[in-house]
């Protein structure tokens, strides 16, 4: 099994979920910008889509889009898995919010944009992430165990504090939670985060 | 069961899974302006999120996120599960190719913009559908019966249709063949997408 990732893209919810779920594999950097891999090969011909994650299996199956990667691995992987009938489909309504709403919010942020539309998408992303903060089941979001949403939320709450999007109080517990897991840990140190790492791992400033 | 769905909205697909799979259901219509139910119940006390499709379930669970609530649904009936071990992993990414990508093109459509976001949109929109083009496993997407990302494909199929969008030839022809399905029709005249319906039934023109 081979993931290709980039540093700080949403592929490190996949890498952080591989690495909980204790599995062997590969992993390998791709440049969006020019769309080669570490190695130079050329990702455009692994995926026409050109972006990450990507998740290649051992039989050669090529996975793409990062709900489905994250839902894949954790239909793998016991532990990682959501409890009771509904377990997947809340996972699945979790991973969705978190994709087409709170990620694409983050976009003015990456791309050129004004002023006035950061302070906006700085706003709705609050404003998102509340919805998660009146909703966790226990340590994490759907228990005592971190699951795959809780790791791709991680990756917003990474971005959050990059572009210093404020995260409501019961949030900022959880990703402090996050940043002490090994595997946690283990993937952002291998992407080279190692100021994002730093910085999960305190309090907002005041 | 019951759905609470918009015209035309990406719950048009959920509606037609739930015919497609001869299940009984209630539906509702929301306006999602006012955030009012056709009988007048208010929207946000259903989901805070305000947005449809919402399907709750005869436990009284309520399910959210196109994505989500799609998977749900075509992992209860079997005329709609895709085969194999990647069956119901290839309909999420197809589901959150079209949701992420696809449905999000449409932004400068549905709201305030210029005429050159528009021309920009609907180049971006055709080259998406394209990939899928290309991807026909038979009749329909996954094989030679439709699943729920044939649903949702034909939503955008529709949206299309009313931008002007160009769509390549192999899925007009998919379009076509959907919209003369009975579950396809029942769900857009109850509706009320009668010029939708016909429209989506006659090919492009020239």
């Amino acid at each position: 099994m081979k993931l290709y990732y980039s540093p700080l893209a949403c592929s490190l919810a996949d890498h952080i979920a591989l690495l909980e779920a204790g599995v062997p594999f590969e992993r390998e950097a791709v440049d969006l910008k020019t769309k080669r891999t570490a190695s130079g090969a050329d990702f455009v011909a692994i995926t026409r889509k050109g972006y990450v994650p990507v998740l290649v299996l051992d039989g050669g199956e090529i996975l793409t889009e990062n709900i489905a990667v994250l839902d894949w691995i954790a239909s793998q992987y016991p532990a990682l898995r959501v409890d009771g009938p509904l377990g997947r489909t809340r996972t699945l309504e979790a991973l969705t919010y978190i994709s087409t709403e709170i990620h694409r919010a983050f976009k003015p942020m990456w791309h050129q944009s004004t002023e006035d539309e950061r302070a906006k998408a700085s706003h709705s992303i609050t404003k998102l992430l509340d919805l998660f903060a009146a909703h966790l089941a226990g340590d994490y979001l759907f228990g005592d165990t971190p699951g795959v949403a809780d790791f791709y939320l991680f990756v917003m709450f990474l971005w959050a504090r990059r572009f210093r999007v404020s995260v409501p109080k019961p949030l900022e517990t959880l990703r402090i939670r996050l940043a002490t897991r090994p595997a946690v840990r283990g993937a952002m140190e291998h992407e080279g985060l190692f100021q994002s790492l730093r910085d999960a791992s305190q309090p907002d400033a005041g």
